[in-house]
């Protein structure tokens, strides 16, 4: 079966479940997008990109940004990051200060809330203006120079911002915090904020399957790095459904409650699936469906 | 024995703790007090003020603050503040949030420092200028006109301020906060900023032995809502020594970090007692020592 | 007005609030007591004792037991006990393990289970047979030599024990436990499942009154203990309710499910309530109001 | 490269890791284990058994067992199970008792001790003798009639068991535990003190990459409960050090603190390797260490 054609049946088996969950609603932006959206795209190593449905609208890409972050604060200063996140799974739900209390203001990893606000802290510390860093890289992997930052997401997130300021100034009273904290929020907001559609998403997320290795052939992060973030996304990336996330799809991918998924099939492909309505522990009805079909289809579960 | 010569006597037997116990060092304003002062002062039902020792030095009287912004919020809304916060002792160290998590931003009462920023908050609501309102207050009751906020201790605890900040936007995640977040931290700050001796403080304080009524004969707060006020004192109003400081002392009592101490016999006097060296829980050493020798002399302990 | 005529108009105010609330369902001895009895008894430091209603009537002390344990513990061993549990309010719900854990195995106080459950094992090592160790006292001060164990109720309770199971053996895990968990939890429960009445509690509640003397003048515990137990009732004797407990009645108290009351006027008297319907927070609906009645009208109250 | 030259590598590579890390010594029968020792055998969906150093040296497999009862259990009552125990990581110690409190009695996951007890409890419910059962199953996979329990090893954890046992009852008090607490715990510590060698472990896990298969053609369960479990033992199988292990080795594993892991490649084969010394999050560090380099060396990692 051709890919295009594997992208349409997954399509058609998925379509009942358009417009099943719910759309996140604790920002007026988010919560008016249409729920009946689908779209998936899959970029290949060779650098083809395929996509069925809706897949050059662009949506709110929300925390599937933390990936890219994190994949940028690597590129830059390889381990060091590791003294200030942990790589492990919460086991809570994704926004509590309890473990971090516990765990005396070091996040579990860097895909909880707490974590990607101290991912976002350490770009700004290595490069400045964190946000452009990112837009700059997201940018040249999908030869799209139109992405930009949803101003109006963007600010109303930041005017809903009081669980994320409490994390950050958590973390700071624990000395886990190099930028002002108001710097720090604004760059996050605005990361999250950044619309993309999947064909967008797979081609930025491609160094993911190979190896580290960008587009052009330059090496963003090296293998190992590569790998880790992979396992991260595996074991972190679904909110407080890893273990299920794992068992039906069965490869790493990071989600947003903007409906996106970002699904990476290490040496072979990236996958990215977008549908708004979300399941009760914040990830894409018909975008887990269509994964879980993709990975039965191709055989490319791990299990 | 006259109140003079029990003073001196208390004085006396106390003198050898002196310098004992270790200063707050989390602001430099603070750290650089000279750890040998001792004061303490009794005012009494009918005017009368003694003391002995350094009770007319000024000095930041910190978390004492909160008994008075308490006082000035029940005396506007009566019970509506009890929506906002509990009136139980904590059981945990007095800024933790692991308690707020779980009980969905309602902290337990209103002395630990989540609790003190809700009411706080309620003053600012209630009046305006909550800082205002609070020093007019002990202005008036102290007699001392020249009573003002240490600017550089606001300054610098504002500078520290990062555990505080994320206790209130933690609350205004749940719905529990009116006023924006800098501008309670920022009454709540110069709040604990005022500097007062122990003659203003036990002056300011009578109030709460004399049923609720000012020392102009009016009345600040109803007899069951002093009585609320020193119930709250007794069971939290010396962190995670409440149980121990019932025991030795046996009245109500509010301590702060700067070495204050504020104790209550109803009916009979206040009694405000100062002595910067603080033991491993934050109170007085010099302090909680000589309200002992007080009640025991008295005979005015509970128990 | 003389005592009897006090006790008396005390049952009238509180006749109203006979039945309300809800009796303790967890056993089927206890869910079947007739929640419309009411009883007080007051045993004053002249050996007088007085009562109105069912003061004579026995009904399970349960919870109550902490404090006689607690004071032979003492008895016999002094600060030791205070190695193995704090004397600080909890907090928390009063069975929760949470705590328990972040203390590593140290109970907060005495009268939450976890604390009581310590307080039994030190007795056994103390004296063996603790349960006929707090019998035997029990009768002599009551001079009620018919005092015994509710077999049917110990062996419910025993039935029910899991939570205070996994307490015990939680504490064994960290070494806070002496004795097998069996035996430990079998003491437990038969010691709150004696049986007593007003008259008999007021009159063994007694000694706490009068400076740790017993009734045949013999002294129990130092003064110095006595007032620590009162303190530790005041702050800790009333589950949750601790705070609002020292408001309304303003002197040490201790609860039990089984819907009685003790409560200590230190150098004046012991006074005792029961009636089975319990608030919310599991103290005696009518108890806490009659007490409340009887310290306003004696002036009695702390506060 | 041949499977028996690829073993030998790995055993040579990791030669210097033997003795490294501690060996569990929390009971004297685990303690007294030459930490030398280093064992690998594979068992290939052929049928073939292959193996290196000391692989045919039985050891006690501790949480190992864990895969195994679980497996039974879903081999008899599908998806009843999940409504006792959750399938996400804990991100707590594999013992903390303050999530089992928060989730009210249902443990994170299968793995983490709370989990395993509900599993045996549900395994007795099943087939009355679960730890016959579970031998029979061992001996039957791994043709080693010879299997059996480590009576001095098995007396020696019920001895050390209180964490375990208050785990137990804390469930049993939320209505979690079908049969008596010391039913469960006795099964719970003898199918950990089961002893296996690499050889025999690698046969009797070679269903999890048979796709629910037996070595006689049998189905034990569906492809999709091998596949869950396979994605459990990815997500939750070592401890707080999933993440770790995921990125490390990239495959799914259980490891035990006898210093046992066995780890699946889904469709291709089963491996288990042995060494006694762990690292401080109880996982053996030749063991881990020989994971990867054999997922490197094969490229069989999923990532």
């Amino acid at each position: 079966m051709e890919l295009s054609q594997l992208l349409e049946r997954i399509a058609d088996e998925v379509a009942p479940l358009r417009g099943a969950g719910t759309v996140a609603d604790y920002i007026p932006a988010l919560a008016r997008v249409d729920p009946g959206h689908f779209g998936i795209a899959l970029a290949d190593l060779d650098g083809g990109v395929h996509g069925v449905g809706d897949w050059e609208t662009p949506f709110s890409m929300q925390s599937i940004s933390k990936v890219f972050t994190l994949a940028l604060v690597l590129a830059r200063s390889d381990e060091a990051l590791w003294r200030r996140v942990g790589r492990e799974p919460s086991g809570s739900a994704f926004n509590s200060l309890v473990q971090l209390e516990h765990e005396r203001g070091i996040p579990r990893n860097p895909f909880i809330n707490a974590g990607a606000l101290t991912v976002t802290d350490e770009l700004i510390s290595l490069v400045g203006d964190a946000t452009g860093e990112l837009l700059a890289f997201l940018r040249a992997e999908s030869g799209n120079a139109a992405l930009r930052v949803d101003e109006e997401v963007a600010a109303s997130e930041a005017a809903h911002a009081d669980r994320n300021l409490a994390l950050t100034h958590f973390m700071a009273s624990y000395g886990n915090m190099r930028n002002p904290v108001a710097t720090v929020l604004d760059h996050y907001v605005r990361q999250c904020s950044i619309e993309m559609s999947c064909r967008d998403l797979a081609l930025a997320g491609l160094f993911l399957a190979a190896h580290g290795v960008r587009r052009d052939g330059s090496q963003l992060v090296a293998h190992r790095q590569a790998k880790r973030i992979n396992a991260i996304m595996l074991t972190c990336g679904t909110y407080d459904a890893a273990g299920d996330f794992a068992y039906r799809v069965g490869v790493p991918g990071k989600s947003g409650v903007g409906g996106g998924i970002l699904s990476i099939v290490p040496g072979r492909c990236a996958i990215a699936v977008w549908s708004p309505g979300l399941d009760k522990r914040g990830n894409s009805v018909a975008g887990v469906a269509a994964l879980d079909h993709f990975t039965t289809l191709t055989g490319w579960s791990v299990f």
